[in-house]
């Protein structure tokens, strides 16, 4: 079989706008936090909730014209960008979130998790990603209903956040590749 | 359900050795190298070839006592770390990895590509990883057999790199769960 690079190839369309948002606690860095806005944008997720002294760095999640500095709807000529919200602390957020009727999923090393191999996402899902260090609290881990994680198989023992995210985002559109 | 989180779980067993490599072609950036590699080790692969003026950061890397400015074999105490193979130039390399009996599988957008949503990975797969901005070029597309892209959903229409590797590392890791 032969192969050729093709540049811009088309989008995937989607059936149904993304009900996945992602919601982070305060991380320590803007670059993870950056990361994740790209991933989420190249998926089709449309919201990601950020805390703390968060700000997108454009030059990395490129998903806007935006350059950074003023954080909120983000959009690039006509095309839908990632929506940025940023709050104080994550836990009014879960409240919200659970109200709007979201399942809470953490992504998290817990008692209790599940598997992401084995885990089925509910289309209306919202996962909650923790700090690089700490990881989630015993307050945000009360209002969430699910924990996933992702198996470990060796050194250094712990993903990337920024990459973590990413796989779990991955396994969503996987179940849901088409909204 | 009550979730606690647990530093440190016990890594998941695999049943035997990872049959998958990650080669990569000379990238810009160390820093990418360096998340793949960290990402590798996590999910149990053990050899991550790399082209070119290749340095794997091991504060990023995170999985050896190396301190990276030895490149070679990396381990921490008694538990195996991440091999890392540098070459000059990709193609010599696939040419090696196809007579070792690796599927040749690279991960790029291009004619005949397969949606990763769709692609049953052979079980000694060598993963194909082009450069950040050119990709792989043809001579090195004549070489693989298989070519798995990651649907793109959105702005800025293209991963990182490093991003998109980890993704594919999931997705073998989610089909092959013991090894």
């Amino acid at each position: 079989m032969s192969f050729e690079q093709v540049r811009h190839k088309p989008l995937i369309p989607l059936e149904r706008e993304r009900e996945l948002v992602i919601a982070c606690a305060p991380l320590r860095s803007n670059i993870n936090l950056s990361r994740i806005v790209r991933s989420a944008g190249c998926m089709g997720v449309r919201k990601v909730i950020a805390c703390g002294a968060a700000r997108v760095i454009q030059k990395i999640a490129r998903n806007s014209v935006d350059d950074g500095d003023a954080p909120g709807l983000v959009v690039a000529g006509d095309e839908p960008g990632v929506e940025i919200e940023i709050h104080r602390t994550l836990p009014p957020v879960l409240k919200e979130l659970r109200a709007q009727g979201y399942q809470l999923v953490a992504l998290e090393q817990t008692t209790n998790s599940t598997s992401i191999f084995d885990f089925p996402f509910e289309r209306k899902t919202a996962l909650i990603v923790g700090n690089e260090r700490s990881g989630l609290d015993e307050e945000e881990l009360r209002q969430v209903h699910r924990v996933v994680e992702i198996p470990m198989y060796g050194l250094p023992y712990a993903l990337n956040v920024a990459t973590a995210t990413a796989m779990t985002i991955y396994e969503y559109c996987r179940q849901y590749p088409r909204g």
